[in-house]
């Protein structure tokens, strides 16, 4: 990297805020996925106007930008793969504005996820999206990836929660996208254009959220399968039935195993699977469903339904599954994590391929995730310095991804494309949406600096 | 038009379904908005392959495609304002499946939108975005205006119901956005490009629409008042509450007697204005929710509060809203109906303004619309033969976008941009937010023959 720029940069945004030792950009190298690129500098803007100027800058140097969040992408969007600046936004960190009249909130892009749900809840309102990195993940990082979370079954995601945006364009221009609420339909959606779409074409900055009324009451029930095909056919048949509950989640026995090893919460290390099931709404129709649920539960062969209800009860089933990755991560340094999602009637046919996978390569393979959304997250257990088992994840992984599309799914439930995935895009959106892909990020950013070495320009 | 190409065409699709005299032409050229443009020829294609010809061949012959469902469009969006082809898409008609187990419906673009919502309703689930034009406008259409109705409130607009989509690219190409379901997120969001784009970016073929369950129960209030403003402040304090109604839609006195005096349904046609509320849900849970209302409508002084009870009377209430329209028309002959939106905390101060505008320039407005969205609509009534009045008109259309604008607004809800509002479309978006919507209009397409003289190029 040129002095010159080097020194425009510190006098930008202060001196203290840019850091080019190695060990400094060695912090800012790596996301949760595997694989370390250095940037070139570390910047941490205060401000939009700071942002604006080091873009610009970015661009008379034909220099790379990678936003930066709090790096807890899965495939690897934060990664600067082609060196240049790692522009991490968590000094943008303030909750603007929780407007209960309409619903609405404002926030700055470094605002971590957790807090702005506190902060919802505070309010008397409810913002359902809910990563299990909610501690740490920022809500900038939140909207380029589009995240997921246990209640989309029932709520749906982050966009759908997403108003509208305040984006820096990789030329320097400030726009505002969408508008403070729900009904502004004058043309286009541009938001959309930007949500999920991982720093490739622009830095988010502000962030327009709607909100929604807090359910009154809520029911966690677990159900214990000695079978995880029949735990898969629940979800199926739950669904098809029309109860939606909040959330729908599965674990198979290494899952639970792996998890009660590292938590010591009292999970059944024997079953083979167990579905993690909440239901919300008023105390009335809660009741209600959890009855439904339960139904359905027994006809599909649980062996055992329990109902927690003390809230330290609840509170324990839902760390348990906020544990999943890193307990995982404990049996083998190397988790290959994936979200490759399918409609919710092909989760059974999934599970099924997922497990024939895991066998034909021999690898340790966990099967968990946001069932009730048709997000299976399977993740490969294994030693990335082992160079042949690596090998064997890589093909295991292209079979994967492929038996998801076969069965009218997508690569990715919620992780994104990144550099990790961005090899089998094409595979999903065919020639010509690639092609649009490709010219949509080409006429918004020209020098192709933002992010690049991710999803259409990889 | 060059007859080679008349000839072509008529190879293509059939002579029978290209139109080229002046009396069929003129039944293209308007839609319910009041100026005329003739097409040069309409075609009405079969099938996605024919539709690929036809724009590759406009593409050759440099001949604008205007895309037209059932012409109910409130900006004038369908109409050819360049000539060219008029292409009519509602021979593409089919319901392809409605598949329970996912709860996804596909449909092709020229299917009627209240058939596609009672196959819906048959097959037990429910598609709530509801148009009051439903009963002629096409899916594609709604697709493209992203249409709203009265349970946007609660439920939402179409796009939070579309999924994927079935698109002809400008050259020719055909893509399939978005998916099958809802977990989808493998890069940015597509699909959201396309709706609301008003057949600027594509030609939609086929459609994937979300489907949710039916409420069990519903029920239908009338809350009765002096004044307009009372009306307005309980939309504001209503939401405010929490208390989210399915619909919440606002008619004031000229509304109320246009409708009466049209359809005789026995509205009170002495009050200042009325609220048309619904709640649904499970039995219990609406029993709450109407006793919620009707204490906030109370106390935010409505005069009497009428509960629908019978099949029949509710019907009687939906079909006066959906009076409204042709009510109005048969008062004066040019109806300009717009629909700018303010945040809902903003309704009370957006009626004061909307009065004072219709003062100041002397002219017939009435005030309804899905005021629990915030999304009124002011229809002026007057005579296009007027010119005089018609440019008083024009002056207070201005005036009225810009203050939704000012109450942090937009300029439309759901009745999209067209040509009647590209004019102002900047105020909007602003400078960068415009040429952004153009440049990618720009590289989508690139000889700009897709609807030409709308939203971002006009
Ligand atoms: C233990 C664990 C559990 C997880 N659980 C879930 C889960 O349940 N659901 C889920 O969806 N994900 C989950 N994730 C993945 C990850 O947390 C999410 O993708 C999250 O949204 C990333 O946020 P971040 O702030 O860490 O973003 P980063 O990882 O820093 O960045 C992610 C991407 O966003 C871009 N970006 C960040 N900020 C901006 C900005 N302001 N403007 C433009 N681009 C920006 C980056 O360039 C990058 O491409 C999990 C991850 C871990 C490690
Ligand atoms: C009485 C009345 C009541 C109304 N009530 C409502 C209401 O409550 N809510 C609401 O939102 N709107 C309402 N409208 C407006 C209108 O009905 C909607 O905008 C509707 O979605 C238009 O559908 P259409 O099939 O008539 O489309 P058209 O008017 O034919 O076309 C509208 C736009 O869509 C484009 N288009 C059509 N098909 C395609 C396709 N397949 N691919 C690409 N572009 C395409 C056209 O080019 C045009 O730009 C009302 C209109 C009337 C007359």
């Amino acid at each position: 990297m040129e002095q010159q720029m080097l020194a425009e940069l510190k006098r930008l945004v202060g001196a203290q805020y840019v850091m080019e030792q190695l060990e400094d950009r060695i912090c800012y190298s790596f996301d949760a996925t595997f694989r370390d690129f250095p940037p070139d500098v570390v910047v941490k803007p205060g401000s939009v106007e700071e942002i604006v100027a080091i873009v610009k800058l970015a661009r008379q140097y034909n220099v790379p930008v990678t936003a930066r969040g709090a790096a807890t992408g899965l495939s690897g969007g934060s990664v600067p793969v082609q060196g240049g600046i790692a522009l991490v936004l968590t000094r943008l960190n303030r909750i603007i504005e929780i407007d209960k009249a309409n619903r609405v909130a404002v926030v700055e892009t470094g605002v971590i996820t957790e807090a702005f749900v506190n902060a919802v809840n505070q309010a008397g309102l409810f913002y359902p999206p809910d990563p299990a990195s909610a501690k740490t993940s920022t809500m900038g990082g939140n909207i380029a990836e589009c995240a997921g979370g246990p209640r989309g079954v029932k709520y749906g995601i982050t966009r759908d929660y997403v108003l509208g945006l305040e984006v820096v364009l990789p030329n320097g221009s400030v726009v505002e996208l969408g508008n403070k609420f729900d009904g502004d339909m004058a043309g286009p959606d541009w938001t959309m254009l930007l949500v999920g779409s991982e720093g490739t074409l622009g830095i988010v900055t502000k962030i327009y959220l709607k909100l929604v009324d807090k359910p009154s009451a809520k029911q966690t029930l677990l159900a214990i399968f000695n079978s995880l095909d029949d735990a898969a056919n629940t979800v199926s048949e739950m669904i098809a039935s029309g109860t939606i509950p909040t959330t729908l989640e599965i674990m198979d026995n290494l899952t639970i195993r792996a998890v009660e090893d590292y938590l010591k919460v009292g999970l059944p290390v024997n079953a083979e699977a167990i579905l993690l099931i909440e239901v919300d709404g008023s105390a009335a129709a809660i009741a209600k469903q959890a009855g439904h649920v339960m139904k359905v539960c027994k006809q599909c062969g649980a062996t055992e339904i329990q109902a927690a209800s003390t809230p330290e009860d609840i509170d324990k089933l839902w760390q348990a599954r906020r544990a999943i990755s890193p307990a995982c991560g404990k049996i083998n340094p190397t988790k290959i994590s994936e979200d490759a999602t399918v409609p919710r009637s092909q989760i059974p046919a999934m599970v099924r391929r997922l497990r024939e996978i895991a066998q034909k390569y021999n690898l340790k393979m966990v099967i968990f995730g946001h069932a009730g959304d048709g997000n299976l997250h399977p993740n490969i257990l294994s030693n990335k310095h082992d160079h042949e088992e690596m090998e064997r994840v890589e093909q295991a992984v292209e079979e994967l991804f492929k038996a998801a599309l076969d069965l009218g799914g997508t690569l990715s439930g919620e992780h994104g494309i990144g550099y990790m995935k961005a090899p089998f895009l094409k595979w999903e959106t065919g020639e010509t949406g690639f092609a649009a892909g490709q010219k949509i990020k080409q006429v918004m950013d020209e020098q192709g600096l933002l992010n690049p070495g991710k999803l259409f320009n990889a």
